[in-house]
């Protein structure tokens, strides 16, 4: 059915999804039948519990953990936060340093910063053209006093998929608690916590077709973490404040669905993103695809046109009804050139040309064809127009 | 129309609020339809951007502030720790003292006690036997490094209301940032912050008959506050992370219907309460109403009986179909003894046998009568049952 409003398209799942009708049809009741507190004693508080318990279940569920060590919070960037300042806090009676990547997500990079002005040490690792952090950097840069390693599944912008296993065995090895920033791939692609190895993960609902609000931390059992939203002993203790027990009942159901959906929607949007990803590539010229050929999330189609901007190319696909991203929705409205194309070394005249398609579930092949229809000539327009072509 | 779900009666609305069908009907649009990432650049992202935009005002409007002044979170004790972490971090240059009472919320009282660990001195002033912070101990407590003082409008559970203005006046001459813990009263009766003189407070929507998830600090203009959740650029840069936009909307409206109704509303629930606690001083021996006989919140009716536990109330009242608290939802499950009832010195013996009906918009006078009906024979049955009676 696509996802048009208006016949509009939209190719802007990595910065939020469409909520599935059935994730959407689990809230409902929650608001004004079933409204109670879930940590009252009396029969209000019930059905909400229930109801977060089996979501806690089906988070669980979706990434291989066992329900205790699922723990709600309201965003991917406050499970981030809360997994860097909360293992890190935990963990430092052993050491003040900690291990990232040069292409994580804001919501790791500014904590980590914020932290540099507390004391704490931050080792960034480069990646390679494709974006991928390479283990043995990683192996080469763990010290005695490293108490976090923390390193994104997939690039939200690029979408290089990292080699986690490796990393996190690494870690292992050292004694290491290693965390993933796994906003981009909770849902969308295979995530056993297990098979990779993590001790933590953070993840969204609205990134995977669930609602806005609803966000989760794996910890794996045994791994110490203080909170940093403090007050009541909600989410034992881990995360305080009133649940948001509608949004967490939908994210329970977009895990559920995701898990017997995942297979299909791999499939299906892996075909529209490389019917994309071709057609751009033959029917433009000056235009490279950027993150990795093969290593990269089913849905990613980031490509830099060179001499114009990719805020032009937004607005002109935009007047055309097509959404796109020109960078992390987290950094658009910040104007600022991409950390993640910097890193992987493109030049500011070609990262300045960037623009992220990230395909979803409900985008239709008739969607794809639209866009190579009318993306041609936009770039012609604004080549003509630019003084650098 | 009354809180009836399956005739079930709602006394709990401390706790937790019933969403206002107005209030419902406002998210509803912006979970399938307009679901884009207000942060985006594109079309999709429009209307759910004036949709916050238009809920801000609503919010600045309700409590006499500027639009630029509210920033959103997602529950009021994230409120509460950004305001006291955030403000503190942001001055400590100044020095390392908080003033705070002894009967704030645990959103309050645990992020203090972390400070402490942290090297923040921590005033934890007292209370009188009805639940009130004398601004003379204020004024005795601000010392040259006092950089923060934190006291609730009203008690969550005694529904004592302080005198902030004349506490926020010493904040003002000793230079001293004043925040005010209003998760109690937002909605539920007039919050000026000019008329209260606070320069920062805290407030949810689920508490204001809105949808749980939404929650805002207010910060006036030119006070420093540093962000706990950190990332991108949402929120002015004071918290990161997607927001929340069905549930901020929410918010939003839940604000207009209480600015035009609460007059009205603070009527008629005050005739409830008065009814009920009329009712319950007249026809049950042994039991004391808790908090100011005036001072208190329209539908704040906690009181406690001897020789009984509070949790056997609770429960039994629960099989009659009535639902009350034993404490704040957040110590609930905590099971400890109160501190606010510790504090306004009842002794253990029968601050233990205390509930709280907390009465909302919805309930009616047919839902007193029929508590009146089955409380005394409850109360009657346990003190049987008592080796303490």
């Amino acid at each position: 059915m696509g996802n048009l409003e208006n016949n509009r398209i939209f190719f802007d799942n990595a910065s939020t999804t469409r909520i599935d009708d059935r994730a959407y049809r689990e809230m409902l009741p929650l608001f004004k039948k079933h409204y109670g507190n879930p940590s009252s004693f009396h029969s209000f508080g019930e059905i909400p519990e229930e109801k977060m318990e089996k979501a806690r279940m089906s988070v669980a569920s979706l990434i291989g953990a066992e329900k205790d060590e699922i723990y709600f919070t309201s965003c991917a960037t406050e499970s981030n936060n809360t997994a860097l300042w909360g293992i890190a806090r935990a963990h430092r009676d052993k050491g003040r340093h900690i291990i990232t990547s040069a292409i994580e997500h804001y919501s790791i990079l500014n904590p980590l910063k914020e932290m540099q002005r507390e004391g704490w040490e931050v080792t960034l690792l480069p990646v390679d053209k494709y974006g991928i952090v390479d283990p043995h950097d990683v192996k080469k840069a763990i010290k005695k006093n490293t108490v976090l390693i923390s390193i994104m599944h997939a690039n939200n912008e690029i979408g290089t998929i990292q080699h986690i296993k490796d990393i996190s065995d690494l870690a292992k090895q050292a004694g290491v608690v290693m965390h993933s920033d796994c906003a981009a791939t909770a849902g969308i692609i295979p995530l056993g916590v297990n098979a990779l190895g993590i001790d933590c993960c953070s993840f969204s609902a609205q990134q995977m077709y669930g609602p806005k609000g609803a966000a989760a931390i794996y910890l794996k059992k045994g791994i110490k973490m203080r909170p940093i939203i403090i007050g009541g002993v909600q989410e034992r203790g881990r995360r305080a404040g009133t649940e948001n027990v509608p949004a967490i009942a939908g994210f329970g159901k977009a895990c559920s669905i995701a898990k017997l959906e995942m297979e299909d929607n791999i499939k299906a949007i892996t075909v529209l993103r490389d019917m994309l990803t071709e057609g751009i590539l033959k029917n433009i010229k000056k235009v490279k695809l950027n993150g990795h050929p093969e290593k990269r999330l089913p849905g990613n189609v980031h490509v830099s046109f060179e001499y114009i901007e990719g805020e032009s190319i937004t607005l002109l696909l935009n007047s055309q009804g097509v959404a796109v991203s020109s960078g992390s929705s987290c950094a658009s409205a910040a104007l600022k050139t991409s950390h993640v194309l910097n890193a992987i070394g493109l030049s500011p005249a070609i990262a300045n040309g960037s623009i992220l398609f990230s395909l979803g579930k409900y985008n239709t092949e008739a969607e794809i064809k639209k866009t190579l229809e009318v993306l041609p000539s936009i770039i012609e327009k604004l080549r003509k127009m630019s003084p650098l072509s």
